[in-house]
């Protein structure tokens, strides 16, 4: 099977379904083809929310950023949290492009709020592809009319086949949660696969919900539901310009909007969206450029929730750990020589190491019980769980992985030509 | 051609041949198969050192460490940093393996200190290999005897082999320097080539010296030669347990022990001393496990030197820019999100590229003479200069890497078995 966003791309084996995404009140999508591939798929999303929609977003901590994730960071500001109008293109990130990108973002955002009749601050834009092209806005003008004719509420799964750049398989989520007595929805989309660590990868996700939340009270539940979930996963450690999370409330399922972000009632509807977000993180890493291997590394016994995750994205990220995993090969020694390199507190007395249920070291050397060949038959599953006790505290954390295999190689080796 | 160290692996196509290494007064070395390995080769290495040799030592900042690395750190301090023997193995690292590891090279040291009628703590150890396996150190005791009967003034070439581990090509260096109008020598073997990464890596380097110098002295000139020489490579990131650098003076081109590190005179030696660490740690990213290119990576307009050094390091290590170079690929917007991850001062408005002589990039945008052309056939080349001004003050670093490619995948998807 073949990949939708690039041709000749096979699909990750680790891939799953795009699920069911009933409409949600609010919102409009669609996609068109304005011309950033050669090869011919759509390219550009346009998303419209109804009026008074609450927008939350996370963005790139990276130094260098892009044209259009600094146009959100202003927008959000300027509208105070409000959006009518979100605009994504795959095949260029309009990064590190200086003032032509900026003006790039200005032209696009400004015919959508004139063709849409709001104020530019309330229209979004967000872009995934090469680093240092200059966006051609005229692409999108040129299809934006188009575009606009064919918004229909039931079009999240082909959005999420308009944002792929080298995704195999395009990426949605959908819960439900209740607030008070009143059932809410909540469903999303994202793009991978390369580039992806915490602090948001080359990640693009935009999530909708029908519930009524002001834009203080959004924020306020976005950002600590991305920390366990978006900005738990890791691919390559690289790090993209172009982050985006957009949570948008169009407040269309009713009610009073909410405006504490703590209040209990919105406890479900919390959980629910960090059950989205995991969804998704899910698989941008089963997704993740030549992935055969879905991998969860949990690191207990840290002396803080921030240690402990600095060494489970050690282990995470270590070309000789993701290399081994590939292999389908125990190599645990490995997983110890990551460990001790994340310089966090750990005791190397106490260290213990299980892949699965089976203990591979403990108390600091090779386990009694070690079975090479149970620890073989183990590596050759298609999800990996490796649990790491380093013996120096309580808290503990969770990251997901991928392995690293020729494939990687082979898409990255060769990505522009 | 097949690589000594291990068979089947193809020598690197960036190696460089063995210099003609002369004997040095005060040194002896042999070497002998233990039976580390399945095939035939040298896997024990003895070095012996006259009466009175000085040593200093580097070793790995990784949090686990090794039994052998235990040792030479109290080793050093309760012999005043004073040796008469190194043995090395490779083929096991005897990390993470609790008491049954310290036993091991307790066994190794006290054996060989009997023969030698030494203290023990003037007999050091260095292991390198697979982690997690205690010392079969009984392999060791049974070639022992052999070993120091064979021990003769002129085996460098030979000893370089013994201590490989997947490691295609022995590694070597020597120069000479004046201490006054002494001339003194300086050799010194290495072996490298996965889980390279400042901080040592899985490096283990002997440098010996005819020089008379005074253990304080050694000790002080060392550790800041290492800083801008094996501290300044990276294959991988991935730091080793059993990393070693360790510096022998024997004294024997004569003359009173120095005892200032900063001495005027001792300018030239200190010059060649990193000469030679400089062109080990080179040959150390030249057979970087599949490497076919090698990347020079400079950092200016940066804040401070170590600042410098992180951005230069993020790049050398982002596996986005290593891919991009071994496709062949002048992909610098990979460049930029690298300096953008490294969370280190920098004005993007100001963010100048060169690949060579070829400016990709300047004042935060593609340059108006970016030439794609010029740049892919640059590309070509074996060797790469990669130069990054990152606008933000006036410090500099340079470092050094490889490309990452389909052989790093074999090589280290497929180790033990």
């Amino acid at each position: 099977m073949s990949a939708p966003g690039k041709p000749g791309l096979a699909v990750s084996p680790l891939a799953v379904p795009f699920p069911t995404i009933a409409p949600i009140g609010g919102v409009e999508l669609a996609t068109a083809r304005a011309g950033f591939y050669k090869h011919v798929r759509p390219d550009v999303v346009v998303m419209r929310f109804r009026e008074g929609t609450s927008v939350a977003g996370v963005f790139t901590r990276h130094g260098v950023g892009s044209a259009p994730v600094d146009w959100c960071r202003a927008a959000l500001k300027a509208s105070g949290g409000r959006a009518r109008a979100l605009v994504v293109n795959a095949g260029c990130a309009n990064s590190f492009t200086g003032q032509p990108g900026a003006t790039a973002v200005d032209r696009v955002t400004d015919a959508l709020s004139t063709e849409l009749g709001c104020p530019r601050q309330q229209v979004l834009m967000a872009s995934t592809g090469v680093i240092g092209v200059v966006l051609q806005y005229g692409k999108i003008l040129n299809v934006l009319q188009d575009v606009l004719v064919s918004l229909k509420p039931d079009g999240w799964a082909e959005a999420a086949k308009g944002i792929m750049t080298t995704d195999t398989f395009p990426k949605g989520a959908a819960a439900e949660a209740k607030i008070g007595d009143r059932t809410v929805r909540i469903v999303g989309m994202c793009k991978g696969s390369g580039m992806i660590a915490p602090d948001m990868a080359t990640m693009l996700a935009f999530v909708a919900t029908d519930a009524a939340i002001a834009p203080g009270a959004l924020q306020a539940i976005l950002g600590p539901a991305t920390v366990r979930t978006l900005n738990s996963v890791t691919v390559d450690g690289d790090r993209s310009t172009n982050d985006t999370c957009l949570l948008f409330a169009t407040g269309a399922a009713g009610g009073p909007e909410a405006t504490d972000p703590n209040a209990d009632d919105l406890a479900g509807f919390r959980a629910a969206l960090e059950g989205v977000l995991m969804d998704l993180a899910h698989q941008l890493v089963r997704d993740g450029e030549g992935a055969q291997k879905f991998v969860r590394v949990e690191v207990t016994g840290a002396t803080t929730e921030a240690s402990a995750r600095k060494i489970a994205r050690t282990i995470c990220e270590s070309p000789l750990v993701k290399t081994a995993i590939a292999g389908e090969d125990a190599n645990w020694g490995r997983i110890v020589m990551a460990v001790g390199r994340a310089d966090e507190p750990i005791v190397r007395e106490k260290i213990s190491i299980r892949f699965g249920d089976l203990v591979a070291a403990k108390d600091g050397a090779v386990s009694p019980t070690y079975d090479e060949a149970k620890m073989s038959a183990y590596m050759k599953n298609d999800e990996l769980s490796i649990s790491v006790d380093v013996g120096a505290g309580s808290a503990s954390a969770t990251m997901w992985t991928c392995d690293l295999t020729h494939g990687y190689i082979s898409i990255n080796g060769d990505y522009r030509s």
